[in-house]
């Protein structure tokens, strides 16, 4: 078969948090995926999205016929897929709380997705936030030192080395560096501060950054 | 070592939603598990979750000293420590699949959780329901059918055998089964009621329901 063996279908860069998770993972792992990118602040975006996601939403991955709808089972699946990317903590306990950590993103945080929507590319640092919004804060910033801490030796990620854990909370990194003036007021000793650094250092970070940058002026701010 | 394997620190039967899912997979698994009730509505909760589970959570599981605090990873967890209880479904494309569906019920349908919270003994029904709720439940029911049509067949659950699916949708149904008049007004062709019917003659959901009344007795009403 001709071309690559992953479709992803994904949503604005500058503003898709959920299409960044899976995009970043299988980025990141190397794999060979065609972007089908859909400007969901467009116009005919409903058509667009159930031309190409039958469930109505992104991110989706289609791996030949099968469609996978949601950027957590997205992730679960290439990581059965492709073991020797190592989406996984290896250590069965590292990665049971890989999963804790993550499947707590992806359930909770309404406070933080709802007051603070991801604009990658804009800086608008508050003073204070809604009070439930720094609750979810501290949260994820004592989180973070707790899977640092316990995991984190050897490299600069949450559980040392890339995993689909870091996937989850790259939109949450993004949130931060344009909302929270100062993550010292939430706890932060440094680690949450390194920890981002070294997100946005991923080649493939970058690369998503300047996807956005692209799209913007592809788009109109109006996409922004 | 005595004693089991697991504990598992678990809300009110009759309202905690996600201790369900947890509990309900590992009976059903027939796996052995300690039980640490909370009551979730009694004086002194918070001091009762912190001294079982520090992450503040419920569900928790302890496998020994490790505990996982998220449903979701809990599931996953025993699906990998105990692959001949068949938590997933075997073929790759049936779990990514399941997959998929729970992780959308672990992310998502934020309004049927609001409005409509669990209450497994109670029943009152409504003839409509806010419209964000409906659009929830229609969702579900399309969902479920189609899991049921693509792979249902020789067995009840969504995957024919019961799967984590099952586990993540069972306090759903249970939803459904206290708020929902009429699952015909949301597009339900049978599919949906067979389904809830197949979930609660489940000899662990019966059990459950058991411990929800005795629960009930126990605390008193305003537990319930």
């Amino acid at each position: 078969m001709a071309g690559p063996r992953y479709r992803l279908v994904i949503g604005n860069k500058n503003l898709s948090s959920w299409s960044l998770r899976p995009w970043l993972a299988m980025k990141h792992a190397g794999l060979d995926f065609e972007e089908i990118r859909i400007n969901l602040r467009g116009p005919g975006k409903k058509e667009q999205i159930f031309a190409h996601s039958p469930s109505g939403k992104v991110p989706a991955l289609w791996a030949g016929d099968l469609m996978i709808w949601d950027s957590l089972a997205i992730c679960e699946y290439l990581a059965e897929q492709h073991p020797e990317a190592g989406l996984w903590p290896e250590d069965p306990v590292a990665r049971a709380v890989a999963r804790s950590t993550s499947a707590e993103m992806h359930a909770g945080f309404q406070a933080l997705r709802e007051h603070c929507p991801m604009k990658l590319l804009s800086r608008e640092p508050q003073e204070t936030l809604d009070e439930t919004v720094e609750l979810n804060i501290g949260r994820i910033v004592r989180l973070w030192q707790d899977c640092r801490r316990r995991f984190g030796d050897g490299g600069p990620f949450l559980f040392s080395k890339f995993s689909i854990a870091d996937a989850m909370y790259a939109p949450v990194a993004s949130r931060f560096q344009t909302y929270v003036k100062d993550l010292g007021a939430y706890g932060d000793d440094g680690t949450a501060v390194a920890y981002i650094d070294a997100l946005f250092a991923l080649p493939a970070m970058e690369e998503w950054a300047r996807g956005a940058e692209a799209e913007l002026a592809e788009y109109g701010a109006a996409a922004g």
